[in-house]
Parts: structure tokens; sequence; C-alpha cells
């Protein structure tokens, strides 16, 4: 490893020590570096507003920041173990070629307030990617749903066979979930939208710093004003964002299971196109729909990056160096939980229902309850209609076909009122 | 127990399987008992609308629904084993007085959408009074920071002292943390003010319900337009409501940290009236922090019961009975987390700092960074100015004094520039 | 409540903290109330031991204890919000009674001992329960594999249909399981049983008390030598407990998925008895399996409680009052966990299978694994003989049985090859 | 991708899925490669048993194997994205050097149970090397408990000053607590101890396996011979091993905890060899102990793994690819948990107690049980002595000494009897 940046003479370093302390961090911090390349040139500009740089110095330091991003995006610069952190390896980068401006560019910012801002840059990204893929998955949601509200389908409780439901209100159902869940990742991106570059170890310096400016050149909403605040910050942000990603996953955790047991023998309800299974390496005959099964298992990741990070925050206020494992935490959740979102629109765009297996779904018993509160609504007290319904199950369903009984559920969001317009309403709200 | 509303004839009930379950059902019902009641009142009322009540039936289930809002709460009423649920006890004690009208109240409604209504009413009340707590918490902690904004305190990283902070950072950081959680506790209400009431088992019933009525009625946002998310939402929005409430309670497991080294002998910062603390069974000389150490444990609880709904939720759609349990775990963090938060407020308006040791343990090299950003702004490039002073760490605060050293911190947000007054707008316009 | 016993003189107390700090302890010493009381008895012999007490007073405190233990059993005594804890109420009521001697009873003793010892004497008795439920659950999973070893099943992985298996297959996977888990609780029953009893509030006191005797006399396997160690053991014990319970409810949960799915109507493999049923309020159709749902959901509570504790677990060495927290969680945990198990082997002894149903889920595909083995066992790569099976799937079952395929599997352990009598000596090594 | 075992001819792979397919499951096998190579080796000589291959062809398998676990470990062969997992890579290298023999030797397995046992041997390692390390913390506990058994140190509850204590008890603490956790380790390793190939697909073969022969072979205590239950283990197992690791980390975190304080300005007890500690980026005077920060973290990714396992595992029986992640979240929790007690020994062994503080911080009203306990073994009632100490406070310990303090603490365990000789003992019955 290069020098680092604090050590001070004559204390050895020991290399099991070292290595410990460095854990993965610099290869968790590619994540982060050209978001920590942005901001340390909002930090450039802001030093040069206060006469720290000289005008030269700042236009030195945004041509060697912007060709650094160039050659990391291009591979040319590797981020490896050569360099203790991200941080680093950018500040060494502008020292070997800049000299004096380099060394310059640490000035009022330590690695805190640093690592602070590009995480909370990636952060932001993050949540704008699962706000617009829980978009996109509503969107298709309600299209199916348009298109798919008289195909009768087997409402279920208990996994029981409970009335007769429709594939429109099933779509409506996970379309006016993840409208919930896109609110809730705008939420939170606004909750972490909030600048903490300035505020150093957690106690401010003792330079004017120009933090409009940086709020401003890093396009956050709003300044974190106390250095204080920002330390404590650190994790519950984090937090936050993996609570937003998990409220889509866990949703996906359900509707994987709808999917897994409709593409099962026993119910036959959906078919995937084939390149959403695979095969087993001992049983010729199967086709497994592993894609389905990961998806439900994203859920998973994201809960465990949450933990992580929460079991770490039982912490007295001010930086310490146990906060280093959410970066690990965060780049698991979002790595597992986007990447199962992002198939998710097209798996559902192209997931196709077998007709006949659900027509054949329904029997009569699943017409009682609308049998009872047709007698109900006729006068006769629910619980008398209930008994005699209960009683007479099966020839509760006589003269009735599934298509029928869809167009009666006139109750506001049901079958026959599914209120898409509405839903659709709202999404559209979201987008703008 | 008194019959079971959906005992069919002929069916043997195993005692030790009624009690398994019925859980501690009906115990915890006491707490949604009232909010079951209102809804029931917009429920009959919306009925009627349709022609399923008549006037007198409504005027009726009204009066009686508030007779028994009033034997409840004066305690002439007590729900207990007797009963299997709030729900049956409601419409049991309203068929005993009122006959068919009693039989008729459940006309188009579920267990399902009445439990859903109930807790949600009650989550709301729950996330009212989180905003308000955490506002107040902010308001003293902005409070005591313009009092005490030149109080010198030493400030950490890593649990060693670092450069010299006061109290007045210490509390704006509190202040920041809390209006964020109140800003969370408010986007979270709005999320969850949605009326699932009239989505009955998850398919919609075949009666036109007047949903937009029992929505105006029960005082929500937006009508939680499908059944099938309806029961989707269910243990999803209760987590969320947890994470609003793990919001607050994870910063105040940090703040009871720093109480808690703070008022130790080593660090001595801080004198606790006497009510706080405790004595020993044992040791005669103790005076112990309890209430901060139960106050730290009450994130746990609210982790707890996350993690159980969490655990349960890996379900397809519907209603499953497994849900059951997220009623005791609601109960549980809540009931533990805003114990805590109700007890902060005062306790921040009642500690009390002691000035000589805080200044005790300012020491020199506290003022080592200080010196290194000064040379900095001096034009020495700062990691040679890091250098200089990492070797005279001893000479460096020479001359120096604690509040000298604040008022150079001017950074923004820093000690000499707290913009205190950006932190209020920002707590009133949430009170607004 | 009754008069604190580490209560100084002129210092108010506030109801509203007191209320905080007492949380739900009092009830929950319920639990451990006798508990407390035989440890008591045993520290007090040990105090006659070393001349605390004389042998008139060490009669008098057994005779009030063996007198509490029977007004509380009958009811005559309640554990109430008079008093702040089990521990409080022990000693005022022996102060009552016995005056002096009831004074003394306390020498040497800590709360903090008192706690851990009538903690580890429920959770042993609640370890050996588990262990007792697990081998009832091995034990009946064994019987019925024995007698079931010849209905085919569908054999599932990916819950999509993969080959032939049995009944009886599937009972000796859950024999193994619960083996096993009998095995965990015994290890875990093992760990934990080390006295407490005499560490003080973690230091030791300036007695020479008669560590040895309480352990005798507790039936400990052994002492708890360190008391620094047995505070940190605090919570640590109890989590081992949970895990050791969780081990079993997770399988439970497995198990009743695929109970939850057999019971499902497109399954319609099992029958359950009706008492495990319940009905629905709107639904006058729907018999629903709740009993194996609950069972499902009750890892839930198990982890959950480990959560609890868990997560405040990150604290310095020594006694803490946010310890308090892990009482609840345990009674918690081992309330919903065993009253889950408690009810399976009735469960597993009753339910019926449908061997039609059963049958006519078995299809040809289903036989291709076999035959690409039979394959490659006579010669052909098994690579190739996959290739060949994969493209024959429909022809691969022709003229086979599936009792046929069944009595082909003679891998140890497989259909025709169960191993039952290995598995009875494992379960029979256990209860010896 | 080479090309995939279970594909069949006409499937169109789609990339973007692949890549979610595979995950970092490749990488991940690195880890399990070379215990895959050692059940594949056992896997063929069974088959030799059994008459599947000859001699010859085993003889060629057991050379090509051993040179491929050669490549691996040199470097020479990188298994990379270019295959599947590490089955497919050893699969496909054997056939491309041995034809036949290499096509062969996947007869009578799966891929289930080949990661079954390549993990199940993973853990083995791990859990051994687990009780080791515990072991040596113990061991070098002792040391320093029977060389520091006369230095006083604070003994503290609620981080409040209690009573006198010394380092030879804290040291005798971790000690008892490290025995505990190798005690976990052992019970552990015997659960997982436990032969799962053989088992295939969970269904087991129509092939007479020698699974006596691998179990002997790969040194198994027993044969897991439900091929139902050897599905079911999975995840189990793992969460197991997780538990017996985290028994330990949380002993670090809290060991942590009291070095984080014991090495702070305050506290000022123990000074860290300055390997131990890193340096800031801004704060030149800082001497920060990131080792210990992130010892204490360490507990935070063992609890995160175990999570992940647990939250996957609400399946019926039977294999489903959502426990893919398991290996993920082994390899995370092992990696840290492990790293951190790879460096607990030497830490212990170095660190220095600084006994002028030490003494220092031990005030007069530490002696206060001391003398209450006295005046009650003199025949004063417990409570009235306790009551006469607790006003007396200030004089109560006028004439003593820390050293006479302790050498009065006689009850077993205390100070005056660490009964070290008792640990040691059972410590050396643990390494036999």
């Amino acid at each position: 490893m290069s020098e680092l940046l604090w050590q001070k003479p004559g204390v050895a370093v020991d290399a099991q020590i070292q290595a410990f302390l460095a854990g993965d961090d610099v290869i968790l911090d590619r994540e982060f570096f050209l978001h920590d390349i942005e901001a340390s040139r909002a930090h450039a500009e802001g030093l040069q507003h206060i006469g720290i740089l000289s005008d030269q110095e700042l236009a030195d330091l945004r041509r060697e920041l912007a060709r650094l991003a160039e050659d990391f995006r291009s591979g040319t610069f590797v981020l490896d173990e050569r360099f203790e952190d991200c941080h680093s390896a950018i500040e060494s980068r502008l020292t070997e070629r800049l000299g004096d401006a380099g060394r310059k560019i640490h000035t009022g910012r330590s690695r805190n307030d640093q690592i602070l801002v590009a995480t909370r840059l990636w952060l932001k990204q993050k949540l704008a990617r699962l706000a617009q893929l829980n978009r996109e998955v509503a969107a298709i949601a309600l299209k199916r749903a348009a298109h798919e509200s008289g195909l009768p389908i087997p409402g279920y409780t208990h996994i029981q066979r409970a009335v007769v439901s429709s594939a429109g209100m099933w779509w409506a159902g996970w379309a006016e979930a993840f409208i919930d869940n896109a609110v809730r990742a705008n939420d939170t991106a606004r909750l972490l939208d909030s600048n903490p570059l300035g505020t150093a170890a957690g106690y401010g310096v003792n330079l004017p710093l120009d933090r409009e400016h940086t709020t401003r050149a890093l396009a956050f909403g709003r300044m974190q004003i106390s250095p204080v605040y920002a330390q404590l910050s650190r994790g519950k942000y984090e937090m936050a964002a993996l609570e937003a990603l998990g409220s889509a996953t866990l949703d996906l955790r359900r509707l994987a299971w709808d999917l897994s047991l409709f593409t099962s023998a026993e119910y036959g309800f959906v078919a995937l196109p084939a390149q959403y299974t695979t095969g087993s390496s001992i049983m010729p005959n199967k086709r497994n729909p592993d894609v389905i099964e990961l998806m439900r298992a994203s859920h998973a990741s994201v809960a465990a990056a949450r933990t992580e990070i929460e079991q770490l925050l039982s912490l007295p206020s001010g930086y310490h160096r146990d906060l280093q494992a959410s970066k690990g935490a965060i780049f698991h959740g979002f790595g597992r939980g986007l990447a199962a979102l992002e198939l998710l629109p097209a798996l559902l765009a192209n997931l196709e229902w077998r007709e006949q297996k659900l027509r054949a779904a329904v029997d009569s018993g699943m017409y009682a309850t609308d049998v009872a509160v047709e007698q109900a609504a006729a006068g006769v007290p629910f619980r008398d209609a209930y008994r005699a319904a209960a009683e007479a199950v099966e020839s509760a369903g006589q003269g009735r076909s599934p298509e029928g009984s869809l167009a009666a559920r006139t109750s506001p969001g049901a079958a026959a009122d599914l209120r898409l317009d509405e839903l659709q309403h709202r999404l559209q709200a979201l987008a703008d």
C-alpha cells in the first residue's frame, strides 16, 4: 500500500493488522470513486471561493479530477490494494500530478465528510433508480390490469380458495403496492438530500467554507447544517435507504411467492418464458423458476444489510471506525435488491396466464360469500345469510359464472370497479 | 369463550388448540377497541347510505356503539377472554342489544378489513404522537443550543478526544436529528393515511359500499383502492411505522450512550436530577442512571418488533393467519419506544452540565487540527501543515483558549456559526 | 408500590419515571417467582453453613419460603404492581413474617445474581421441555415413516415436481431433523447448566459463601466461577437458549409450509382433523388451517426475542439496566415457540394422507432421473444418459409404477433403504 | 460462460438473466473449490466400489483431481466467470482431460449434495479454527489473570464505579467466557459432522452408493441418513455455525467496549501498542484504536449473515434456489468474525495496564458494599447494614486499601479465590 496519509514516523506497521483495518474497503470504494471525484471538485471550487486555492490551482485540480474520472471509467486507472481507500487514491494522484495544489485539496475537510458526501450521492442515485423501477412495475401492472380485468382467477386467503377474483384485481394490487413503494423511495430521497460536505470530522473547521456552493454544485436539496448530526446520520441514512428498498423487495418477495405457486404443476396458472427457468444437473425433466426464487431471496440480502448497520449503531455520537462496515452493507443490499427489481418489469410484461387452468380452479363453493352478501343486501341479517350459505355451500354457486360473480363485485376497488384511473393518476403524479 | 362467529355445527372444539389460536389476541385488542368502534360507526353509516340499514337501525347502532365506547373507557365493559377478539365482542354486544341491526352490521365487511382499519387508525395516532415528541425534543435541543453555545466540551471521534466542541454544537446535532425524525414520522403518517375499510377479505364485495364516506368520516387522506393491496399492506405498513419510530429510538440509543458516558465518574460532565437514578440492592454507594439505560435499550424492542413482522412476511398475497402476530409486535415496539421518548424532553430540559469538568477535559492537543487548518489557510499545503502540527502537538495549543478555538470555527454549522435560525425555521415548518 | 429496597431518604419519586423503570417487570417475574424462592432457600442454607444464619433462622426461612410458594401456586399470594419485582416481594414477605431473619437473607447476594439464577433455572426447565418435545416429534415421525414407506408422494425441488418420493421418506426427514434439534437442546442445556448464585453484583463478596452447596442443591452441573462472567453470560445464555429453540421452530416453519401447501385445494394431499381448522367471518365456505399458519409464524417470535437481546448486548462488561428487556424477550420467544411445538406431536399423529390425490400427482416425467441413472449404471456416461432422458422425458416413465421407482431407490437413506433403525437408535440414545 | 450443464437445445439465453442467476457464485465458490475436489474424489471411490467406474477410471480421476487442486493452489487454474460454478468447472476439466470418465463422475450425485458436502467440510474447518482461537484467548486470559490478580481496577455496574475489582478478576471473566465459546464451537462442530454426500437432489438415487465409504473418507462422524433432511439442513447448519461464531464475537463486542473505554483519555487504564492504532486525516493529534472498533463491529457482520439465511428459510422442504444466498452469507460472517478473532490473542497478550490511573480510579465510596457485608457477617441484618453504609458512604472506605478490600472478597470466584485452577482444568479438557 502507498504511504498512509496519517502515518507518523517511527511506528512499525503490522501487515496482518493493516489487512484487517483495510478489509475490502478499497474494492468497495470503486462504487464511490466517481462520487468522491465529483464532491472533490465542488470542494475545490469552494476553497477557491475563500481564497485557499488560486484560480490556476482550481483549474488544474478540475482538469486532473476530470482526467482521473475518465481513466477510472476506461479502466486505465484501477483502484486496488495499492491504496488505503478512494480518498487517498485521489489525493495521491493529484499530488503526484500537481504538487502543492494536490496537497491543498484536503484543506478544511476530513475523510469523514468525504465518505459521507460520496455515499450520499451514491444513495441518491440508487434511490432514484429504485423510484423509477417501482414506477415501471406499477405501470406494467396497471396496463395488464386494464387488459385482464375479465380473466377470472381464484382469490385465496390462507392459501385456500376463497372467492372468485380476476387477473385485473391481482395486477391492480401490485400496481398500488409499487406506487406506494415509489412514494417511499421519493420520501427517502428527500430525507437524504442533505449536503454533509464541509462538516469535517464532525465539529466543523475554522474556515468560512462555502457550503452553499457545494450544496448547489452537488444538487443537494439542503445543507446538513450540524457537523455533529452529519456524523449521527451515517448509518441512519443508509438504513433509511435500505428500508425504502426493503419496502419494494418485501412486496417482491410476496409477488415471487405467488408466481412460485402459480408456476407449479399443482396450480399451473402461469407460464414463464424459457429464459426465466433453468435445468437441473441430475433431473433431466426439470425446468425450474430460479429467477423467481432469487427474486424472492433478494429481500434477505436487503434485510441482512440493514441488520448489519443497525447492529453497529449502538455507539455514542461522533465518528467510530465501526461504521466502516456500513459501506459493504449498502453495496450488498442495493446490489442484490436492485438487481432483482431490474428484471421485474420484463418478467411481469412477459408472463402468460393459462386461462383453462384458471377457469378450472374456480369451484362452486367460491360463490358462497357472494350469495350471502346478496341475501344480506336483500334484508336478511348477515349472520343469518352467512349460516344459510355455509349450510348450502354446494348449491350456492349453482347457475353462476365466474364473470357474473366478478361483475357483481361492485365495491370501489373490487372487480367491477377497479378504479385504475385513480391509480394511473397517482402514478402519473409521481412521475411528474 | 362465547360462540365463535364462524362456528359450524358438529365440529368439536379442542381447548388447547383454541388457546393457541387465540394467543393473547383479545388482550391486545384492548388497544384497538375504540378504533374498531369508530370504524364500525363509519361502516354503519355507509351501509345506511346504500340502503342496507334503515335510518332507525343506524341511529340505534350509533347510540349503542357510543355507549359501548363509554362503557369500555369507564371499565364497565371489559374486553377479556370471554371473547374471541374485539370484533366479535362488538358485534355480539350490538346483537344482544339491538337484534337484527346488530346482525346486519357485518354486512359487506370482513374481520380482515376491520382489523386493518382499526390498526391503521391506531398507527396514525401513534405516528402523530411520535412526530410531536420528535418536535419537542428538537425544540428543547435548539433552546439549549442557543443558551449554551459558548460552553466548551470535548469533541470526540473514536471515543478519543479530538477537538474542542461546545454544548451548543452538541445540542444542535440532536436538534437536526430529531427534526429529521419528525419529517420521517410525517412522511410515514402520510404513507399510511389510506383507508382499507370496504376491501372485505381482500377481494371486495358485491355491494356498492360508500367508501368515499368512510374515508372522509375516518379522516383518511385517501382510499386504499385495491382490496388485494389492502391485504398486502398488512405488516408492510406496520413495518414502515416501526421504522419511523426506530429512526428516533436509534438516535435516542446514541444520545443515551453519550449521557451514559457523560454521567460516569470518569467523564463527570453531566448531573442527572435524582429522580432519573436508582440505587443498588447490594451497593449502598451507588446512584445508577437506569432511566438512561432503559432509554438506550428501547430501540432493541422496536427492532425486535420489526423483525417479528419481517420474519412473518414471506407469504403469497392474500390474508394468512401468520399476520396475527403483527398485532403484538406493534404494541410491544410502540409501547417501549414511545415510553422512552415520552420521558426524553423533560430529561433533556433538566440535565445539568458540570462546567468545571468540561473545561478540565479540554487539553492542548485538541487544538492541533485548528492550528493545522490555520496554517493551511495561510498558504501552507494542508499535508505539510498537518505534519508540522502532528510533530508539535504538545505546543500546538499554547496560548489558546477553548472559547477562542470555538470562535475560530467558522464553517457553516460549526461552533461560531451554528445556524440555529435555519434549524428553527425547519422545525417551525413541521409544526405548521 | 411498596418501599423501594434501595431508596434513600429525601429523594422524590416521579411516578411516570417509576412506571418506565418498572415496565412490566413484576408481571414477567411471575414466571420466575418459584425459581427465585427455590434459589433463595439454597442461598439461606449456604448462609447458615457459614454462620450468617442460625439453625432456627434457616428453619424459619425455609418454612416461610415454602408457604409463600404454596400461596403463590394457590393464588393466595399475587405478585403484582405493589412490588418492584419478585425479589423485593420475597424479601418483604420474609421480613414481614420473620423480622431480622428476613432482613438477613439478602446478605451476600445481589438482585443481579438473584435474577441470574432464577432465569437460569427457568431456562433449564424450558430447554428440558424443548428436548422432550423434539424427541416426541421425532418418535411420531419415525413411527409414521415405518408405516408409510410405500406410499408414493411427489418429491419437489423448487416447488416443482421432481421425482417420486414416499411418505416414508418425508417423515424420515423430519425425524432426523428433530433428533438434531433434541441434540441441540441438550447441548444448550449443558452449556447453561452453570450456577451463578454467589457472584453478587459481578465482583463477588467478602464472605466465604458455600457455592458448592447451592450448586448441588439447585442441581447445577457446575459452578459459574467468575462473577465477571456471570454478568457477561446474561443475555448470552438467553440467546443460546432461543437459538436452540429456533432450530426447532425453523424446521417447524418449513414443515408448516409443506402442510400449508398439502392442505390447499391445488395439492389436496393432506386432510387435517376439523379441530385444527377455523372458519371465516365473511366466507361461509372456508375451512382455514390457522393452526398450521400460527405454527409457521411461531419462529418469527423466537427470532424477534433473539433480536431484542442481541440488539441490547452492545455493552461493556458488568451489569447494565438495559438487560432488563431480556426477561420479556425470553418469555415471548419461549411462550410462542413452545406453544406451537406442544401442539405438533398430536397434529402429526392425526393428519391423514389422501392417497388418491398423491398417486394422481405422480406423472411420467418424474421417472426421468431414475431412467438416466439406470442407464448410467449400465455404462452410459451420465451426461449422455441425462441428455437422452431429457429428450425422451415423455416416454421415460412408460411402464413404470411409483412403487417400482421407489424400490429402485437403493442409496442409503433413500426410499428402499430408509435406515429407520439407525435413526431410532440415535433417538433412543438421546432419551437415555 | 462455458456451456451450462443442464442446457437444453433451442432455449435462448438472456445475458442479464444469466448474470442475475450467477450472482457472484463462482467467485464465492473459490472458497469451496478444494473441498469440492476432496468430496469428488471420495464420490469417485464410492462409484468404483459399486462398479460404475473401473479401477483405471478411478485412478485417472484421482490423478486429475489432485492436479486440479494443485493448479488451483498455485494459481495456474483460476475459477472465474467462465464457469457457472465450482461444480461445473471441475466436471468440465475432468471431461476435457479424461473424456468418458469425466462424464461419469456426476453419476448418482446432484449439485445439491455436492454443494452441501463442500460447504460442510468448509464449515467444519472454520469451526475447528474458531474453537482453537477461543481456546487461545482463554489461555492468554488465564495466564494474565494469574499474574495480575493483585492489580486493583474499578469494578463497574451501569458504567458507574461500584466496588474494587482486580485485573485478575477481569481476565478470569473473559477466560471463562471463551472456554464456553470453545465448548459451543465443539458442540456445533459435532452437530454438523454429518455426511450429506449421496443424498442427490433430496430423494436419493437408484444406486447402492457406498455412503459408508464417503463418510469415512471425508472423516465425518456420522452419515446424514435422510436425503430429505440433507436438504432441510442447508441453511440450518449454516445458521448453527454462525451462532457458534456469534457467541464469541458477541463476547468480543463487549470486550472491545471495555477496551474502547479503557483506552479513552477519561479512563486511561490501558495502553495499546502503536500498531493497533491509526491516525486521522485531519486531526494530527489523534491515535485512534481502530482495531478495537473493527473488532467490536465484527459481530454485526456475523449477525447480518445469520439474518440473511434466516430470512431465506421460510420455505417448504426440498431444495430452492433461494438458498444460493447462504453461500455469500457464511463467507461474509466467517470472514469478518474470524479475522477479528485472529488478531485477538496477540492484542490481549500485548495490552498494558496503566497502574497509576487504575489506582487513582478507586475512590472511598467503592468500599461501602464491603463494609455493609462485613457488618452483616457480624450479625447486623443486611438491610440495616446497608442503610448505615449508604449514609456513611464517605467514611466507609477510610483506612482501607484496594488490596485489602480484594483480599477480603473470599466468595468462590471472587478476587481472593479466583479458582483459576478449575478454569485451567476445564480449558485443558477441551484441548484434549
